[in-house]
């Protein structure tokens, strides 16, 4: 069998190549299984390997139109940082659903059943895969509302359990009102978590009220500490997720924490409260430098936050529990919402990729690589 | 019983008003001790509670030549940060040695005795203590000898007990040619551990060569990332201790550590290598905001570290280790060096002031208010 996949090219020569190459798969191993993927989403975590360190306003198209291969530059001074994957055409896409096309002898029971997929390489005709990484869908549940059912459910799922694991009791979360914000949401609600919602408009906000959020603060209003600080001293929160990743944010609201922390009537130190606060950094919204004026003592983490080395972490009992429950809760917890579904061939578009690289809060892009 | 303490006084009002004020002490309670002190350095973590945020450049000189009084202004903008401390008479001093000159029933066989002394409000003359707050100093170590055996040594002794406890196995250190930073030295080339050193001068790097140290890198060189990397590979740190907390460092360190990570063979992600690396920031010889430029994946931490409170999660029996340890070795391993002993009124003069605000390296005071 074989199909078309998308493949991402970094050359040596400082140039980012995206095409679609032709794909022979061998047949499945015993417990493997062939998916003809239906629905793959573009997410943020996607346009990393995708359009890695090239210059975006340099695209270009080249090839034919059942054949595109879209050209984009990569500066010089920043193929050092990716020289691992130079000159290796890698594929691209965390997750997926469709239909199981083949089946191995071992797993027979998937043949001709749509699935939800994780495991990179989706933006393809064919995967091939264990069925160990597929989840069976429900009847009632289409391919569209399946090929999201891990990255962003199993991150928002991944914030309450690290909040837990970690003692905070309450959360704060940046780039809000994304799909994964409006999940966590849902999640918070549902559970009784406080949740203060950043947002960076004042149509993101209204997105939040549409769905019942408490807690909405917004970055752009002149009264931004201070509203963040109120919103941190009722919740109680002392750990938060940040999307954006560049600027000033996540030290705005270490800075909040404290002040918070430090009203409840603590003894003065010179080094601040012993109250410890953590900031996870998961996304770059904004590829710039995180800025960290440090005006709140001592008791402060920033860090990095990824879902794979999470899910490893969290041990198999949990990781059941959370994916059990995205399958009950698909179509309402964690549903997504796609503003367009479009071909292989249009994501190597160069008006397109424009689009779904700008990563507009509202905005999200759905690949069918069967049409 | 009475003497003269240095008192600190930030009013609301956005003055800061350093001044000698008479104390006068009850008698010890069964487990108490009174000593007279006679040693208490002026140690960086002394200069938040001494100083806080007042502007040094205003520093002026009130009272008389015994009773000195010492005056600065703290601009408006930064007094909600401090509001805990406004118009309170706070004592300041981490640590300190002198002789008891009382003892409560329990305790009797302190009299008379050198101790060593933790628990703040050491620039005094006279000082009540519990005496599990202090250890009996051998007969061959004079005060001075003793004055410093908490502070540092603990914070150095933390550093590696650290480093194990987070499963990290080489350490890189920043204003490495302190007195901390010899310490540190010293600890890391008796127990075999590696030991990066990052100092901003070839006069600090020759301190370092001149006590044994093995790796040793110059920030201001031009090839300085370069030379770090290689220092990380070969000693494979993936912790940092940073007294600097400003600026870029931290970042680098990060950066450097991916590098080395990366170059041993690891597959590409475009999420980084799942090396964990950690930087603590325990000191703020620069101020500014630390500027975090995130081009080493998601596998990175940066908090705060803080003495007290890792003694206090450390556990009994590992206090006892580093205690007894730094009795033990007090003359070699935690030996400190002083350029200049000054009297309790000398810390008041403008001009002294001045000279042990700047915290250069290898310029160290010591208070003895008994003068």
């Amino acid at each position: 069998m074989s199909g078309l996949e998308l493949r991402a090219l970094a050359t040596s020569g400082g140039q980012l190549r995206l095409s679609l190459e032709t794909v022979t798969l061998d047949k499945p191993g015993p417990e493997e299984l062939v998916v003809r993927v239906e629905a793959t989403p573009i997410n943020p975590s996607d346009l990393g390997l995708l359009l890695g360190p090239a210059e975006v306003s340099t695209v270009r198209a080249e090839g034919t139109p059942e054949r595109p291969v879209l050209v984009a530059e990569i500066p010089q001074q920043r193929l050092a940082a990716i020289r691992a994957r130079l000159d290796r055409s890698l594929p691209v896409g965390n997750e997926g659903a469709g239909t199981v096309v083949k089946a191995g002898r071992d797993v027979q029971h998937f043949l001709g059943k749509k699935v939800g997929m994780l495991g990179g390489g989706m933006y393809t005709q064919l995967r091939k895969l264990r069925a160990q990484d597929c989840i069976l869908l429900p009847d009632d549940v289409d391919v569209a509302e399946g090929a999201s059912m891990f990255v962003n459910p199993l991150t928002a799922l991944g914030f309450t359990e690290t909040m837990k694991a970690e003692g905070h009791k309450a959360i704060v979360h940046t780039a809000a009102a994304s799909n994964l914000g409006q999940m966590l949401n849902r999640i918070c609600l549902a559970d009784g978590i406080g949740l203060v919602n950043i947002v960076r408009s004042s149509a993101q906000a209204a997105i939040l009220r549409g769905i019942g959020a408490r807690h909405i603060v917004d970055s752009t209003s002149p009264g931004f500490q201070a509203e963040l600080t109120e919103a941190i001293a009722e919740t109680g929160a002392t750990i938060g997720f940040d999307a954006i990743g560049g600027g000033k944010l996540a030290g705005q609201i270490l800075q909040a924490m404290e002040t918070a922390a430090s009203r409840s009537g603590a003894t003065y130190s010179p080094y601040g409260s012993d109250v410890p606060k953590q900031v996870y950094i998961y996304g770059a919204l904004d590829t710039g430098p995180t800025m960290i004026n440090r005006t709140f003592g001592f008791a402060w983490n920033v860090g990095g936050w990824l879902l794979s080395p999470f899910l490893q972490n969290a041990g198999r009992e949990v990781v059941g529990r959370m994916r059990q429950r995205v399958v009950n809760e698909l179509r309402t917890t964690f549903a997504s919402h796609y503003t367009k579904t479009i071909s292989l061939a249009d994501a190597l578009q160069p008006d397109i990729l424009a689009a779904y690289e700008r990563k507009s809060t509202g905005e999200k892009y759905l690949i069918d690589p069967s049409l």
